[in-house]
């Protein structure tokens, strides 16, 4: 029996978010378990019928930077689904054990060979569809010197004009480098949050 | 068959962490697991040998607030384990597809009756031997009328000369209380982190 225990990919698009769970639903037997509150809980968990294991599911962290090297911020082209060749920021699953600055710093690492001057938390995001909490800091690199890691087909420092708006991987990514931008040289600042704007909003983009 | 997936409740201590894993691991069958890294990973994961169910381990989101009603801060008494008869922030997991703010709101709303105004994020405390990641708000009370919930034994407003320091249920209280304190008048500021002194350190308690 193999248990639904699907590892949604980091900042999946809703469509393939809905994909992934009814091919893992489908593949990995999960019409075992049946929605019910647990003794003890207040909600609904799904509860496997055979074994009475609970998949608790919870929130997952995301972290990741905007970095920059002077006035220009790191890019990395995805080389993995979802959005596998668009742009979007050094950023991953925050791993057991790990500070949320340093899970960024190993994501930075991993994916650009770039080591983080990290400066303060820039941004915490609500992704509900897909139930993610996106912590992104504001960080300098330490060095131009970059790599592409195994998960990035390459990357890229760009100016604000250069960056390419078109073809970015996530609505947060944008949302991030808005964010980054609109704070420029405040030293202390209450990280930004969701767009209140609808996504087709004021970015135009 | 029932597979190793203890629900830590919120703010455990480092000893009661550890004796939960060990009376989970005996209580349910996780010797079937063995620890290896599974094809296109990049680190150890519990694997169950029996049937492939891979156990990720993701850290899990707290959500809270110090919430006032003038100066006075909200703090409730635990009425479970761990901790149970010690003081506490409202605070708890964060849920599926809920926002971080609304996730804080609910946990005082369950806890103590109360209806927060949200300022902003206070703190990010990252608490590395139970994989927790904390955001604390600061926040105001709507009202003060307030109505312990099934968590908790009694609650109470205190002043700072009255907070019992002594019967906090974990560090993270005492730090968060402190960090409240450290930036009284301040209307935008970075969240605070995990103070780098040590626990025993310079607030002497």
């Amino acid at each position: 029996m193999v248990h639904w225990a699907l590892r949604h990919s980091v900042w999946m698009t809703a469509a393939e978010e809905q994909t992934g769970k009814t091919a893992a639903a489908e593949a990995s037997g999960s019409e075992r378990f049946e929605s019910r509150i647990p003794e003890g809980d207040d909600r609904p968990r799904l509860v496997c019928r055979d074994c009475g294991f609970i998949n608790y599911e919870n929130p997952k962290v995301v972290v990741g930077s905007v970095a920059t090297w002077e006035d220009r911020i790191l890019l990395c082209r995805r080389a993995i689904e979802p959005r596998r060749g668009y742009w979007t920021l050094p950023a991953g699953y925050l791993e057991q054990k790990e500070t949320a600055a340093a899970g960024a710093e190993r994501e930075a690492w991993e994916e650009a060979g770039a080591k983080l001057i990290i400066d303060q938390l820039l941004a915490v995001y609500s992704i509900l569809h897909i139930s993610q909490i996106q912590l992104i800091f504001r960080a300098e690199l330490a060095s131009p010197d970059l790599a592409a890691g195994a998960e990035t087909l390459e990357l890229d420092l760009f100016t604000w004009q250069s960056i390419p708006w078109d073809d970015l991987a996530f609505p947060s990514v944008r949302w991030a480098l808005h964010d980054h931008r609109a704070v420029r040289g405040q030293s202390g600042f209450a990280p930004r949050g969701n767009p209140s704007e609808p996504e087709e909003g004021p970015f135009g983009l």
